[in-house]
């Protein structure tokens, strides 16, 4: 059978993953594939010494990969917004079927990416955009199929779950944890968009618009990041049971979706509690199918080549199908366009709260009030001995609640004269997996 | 576009299941397939009460659903050998695409009934046969293709999970539990396929054909059931920081691939370690992507039928594919016969050992020196006191070593005179997880 050619462009850390896996494992994925697939020319601006491109044409300008009339898939592997995007709507233009990893540009551009390949025919695969080589968009786009999935939650950021995981084991702070990633190469010069959770945000839009049959909708995402979470909260939620991941979550309720990346008290005994270091995992609910889940590398030069390589099999399978037998971009032969997002003040969860009070008698009660006159009622309430300067840690965990009416709460709570400094919150969930 | 036809063959467990989840979930398995998708015709002995049939043709005789010209997809949810095969040969011989969720059957079988649907051009699907509602077929299948995979173990038998996390939880014996088991549902009458490890060595038997493309090889898998597990093992374990589990194994080594059922030491804060209850889990380690692992329910009614339908909407989009662009069977477009699988004999690996010692000066340096000889190095050895009648329990960890010297050591410790009754063996693994 004639191989089908592929054009791969950038050469970095997941274009040489790329480049050398299907090397590598070239007779398997023949075996696999049923026809051999080749790289037949690679564009990037530099060679890369992990990669013996000898024997590929490569070129110095990604364009004339794409516009190289014998090559039937385009590997996008440059990342960004603004080249990315030009680089693969010229291939979509030109006819090419596209395979890409850049979930900035899937999450924020990703609507007017597939109306284009919609009507040019061809298919735009993202699989490792999402969680790394975990086969995650296969495995709810494809695998729960049957299923109206009912939530979904994920660590889906390893450069978070990295310093959380260190801040837990070892006692140390946020900055120190992300001063010694950065050491490691595990965390960017500039960490914004994996400490704020911009890029867990971008996940997380995919996610649940293959998972809901929603459009992405990157700007309504409720995203808060990591940096704010202490030494002392991670030991605190410890000694109550629970410990702080940073998740990506989409529920459906009654009135519309939620979509929110916060830092998140879960039980210690959960599967996602224990997912540790720069791993990823995401867990899945599904209506007949109930709790799921997926682990694994989330990033990294061969395990995100693995992803990117089983959507260019996919992708050759799927030019042998006809266009109505091809799996939806979005899981969704149309997205749903009714379905609200609802904003954060109007989610419900269950709150832990840190608050620091000056060590005199009511205290306590005055607190305790203001939560109970926003109808928030306590599960566990935890007064420390004072510290030297007559300061009272108090830690507070709630019953599931409205976030309006906790955003009050605690609008009251900084008012008193009682409390020094502002409030900690930190959103708690249960995120059931039995 | 015309709705595609499926006839339904059982209306058990994950009949009635998968009758219901069609029905409830029908506008969102449509919006995801492109077309509608109905049940043309149900064949069942008798009506189940959970399922509304009134607008479906229903009829006591499979066979006439079988041979029904209407319908294009055969689901067989019926079980056992006999008669579902001859149900799914009759399906393939009249040109349809068949369904199942019978491990037996395509574990003993799966060979010849995969070369008749390659003679006919049908597909066969079977996602449920293993590990229920988790889409791990799809995930090995399709999301690891780039990989070599090097080792997969699974928890996949939701009984045996049942019984061991009980023991643990506990401290109860392996009949008190099963006893429990089966009064709950959790097990048969007959717990044997369960318990003795048949039904983890037919779901081994798939997961490693589709991981390593061998073919179906039921016969070599080496079985060991959980029966002989004791209260003290599963307490011994624990406190050397193990758990005990029952996995399928299965793992490419230099001359061969192992394929073992069977109990096995993993260490606690492994995520297999943390799968409880009759919830399975798959771990597969790719050469490219590092390990994996997949959770969800293992059985039941709705969790199953969520693979059953996956596998429909499957199946109708292949129909759309030319047959060489569909994805094979067993992954692989032509299984490898020339990898052995290896005599347990053969295998490696770590082992606990409990022995009952009489209480008597030098026991400890035979059962070492015996140990030495075969060359098997020691990690660690417990002695505990001797209870009244002067017996002391011996508990070791050992190195790595070969099965082979391990069975000559445990011949010549039962030969001993100080050594009363059998040598309990059980296998330990690290399977590394991060």
């Amino acid at each position: 059978m004639k191989p089908v050619k592929v054009g791969l462009c950038g050469l970095g850390t997941v274009g040489s993953g790329t480049f050398n896996v299907m090397q590598r494992n070239a007779s398997e994925i023949t075996r696999r594939a049923g026809r051999p697939i080749m790289i037949e020319q690679v564009g990037a601006r530099r060679d890369n010494p992990d990669c013996d491109t000898t024997a590929v044409l490569v070129s110095r300008d990604i364009f004339e990969v794409v516009n190289n009339p014998e090559i039937d898939i385009i590997v996008e592997l440059i990342g960004g917004y603004d080249t990315a995007y030009e680089l693969v709507m010229q291939a979509i233009a030109n006819g090419k079927h596209v395979v890409t990893a850049n979930k900035a540009l899937i999450a924020v551009r990703g609507n007017e990416i597939f109306q284009a390949a919609r009507e040019k025919g061809v298919v735009v695969a993202f699989e490792a955009a999402v969680a790394g080589g975990i086969p995650i968009i296969k495995s709810i786009r494809e695998g729960l199929t049957a299923n109206q999935i009912n939530w979904l939650a994920g660590i889906i950021n390893g450069t978070g779950n990295y310093i959380l995981t260190h801040m837990r084991d070892e006692g140390r702070t946020f900055e120190d944890v992300l001063a010694e990633a950065q050491t490691l190469g595990y965390a960017e010069a500039d960490p914004t968009f994996d400490v704020e959770g911009i890029d867990a945000a971008h996940k997380l839009t995919i996610l649940a618009s293959i998972a809901f049959g929603v459009p992405l909708q990157f700007d309504h995402v409720y995203t808060e990041g990591i940096s704010r979470i202490s030494a002392e909260d991670v030991a605190q939620a410890d000694a109550l049971g629970y410990a702080i991941k940073h998740l990506g979550i989409a529920r459906r309720v009654a009135n519309g979706l939620e979509l929110r990346v916060h830092p998140t008290l879960i039980p210690k005994q959960r599967l996602l509690a224990n997912v540790d270091g720069v791993k990823n995992a995401v867990m899945a609910h599904g209506d007949a199918v109930g709790p799921t889940l997926y682990y694994g590398a989330g990033a990294g030069s061969e395990p995100t080549a693995s992803s990117v390589v089983a959507d260019i099999v996919d992708v050759v399978r799927e030019m042998g199908a006809d266009v109505a037998s091809r799996v939806p971009y979005l899981a969704f032969a149309e997205p749903n366009r009714d379905v609200e997002i609802l904003p954060m003040e109007a989610i419900e969860t269950a709150y832990y709260l840190r608050l620091v009070a000056v060590d005199r008698p009511g205290v306590l009660a005055r607190v305790a009030t203001i939560l109970s006159e926003q109808g928030i009622s306590i599960e566990a309430i935890i007064q420390k001995d004072a510290n030297d300067a007559d300061l009272v840690p108090i830690i507070l965990l709630t019953h599931r609640t409205r976030e309006s009416e906790m955003n009050e709460a605690i609008r009251q709570l900084e008012a008193l004269a009682d409390i020094a400094g502002d409030v900690m919150r930190i959103r708690v969930e249960s995120l059931n997996d039995q």
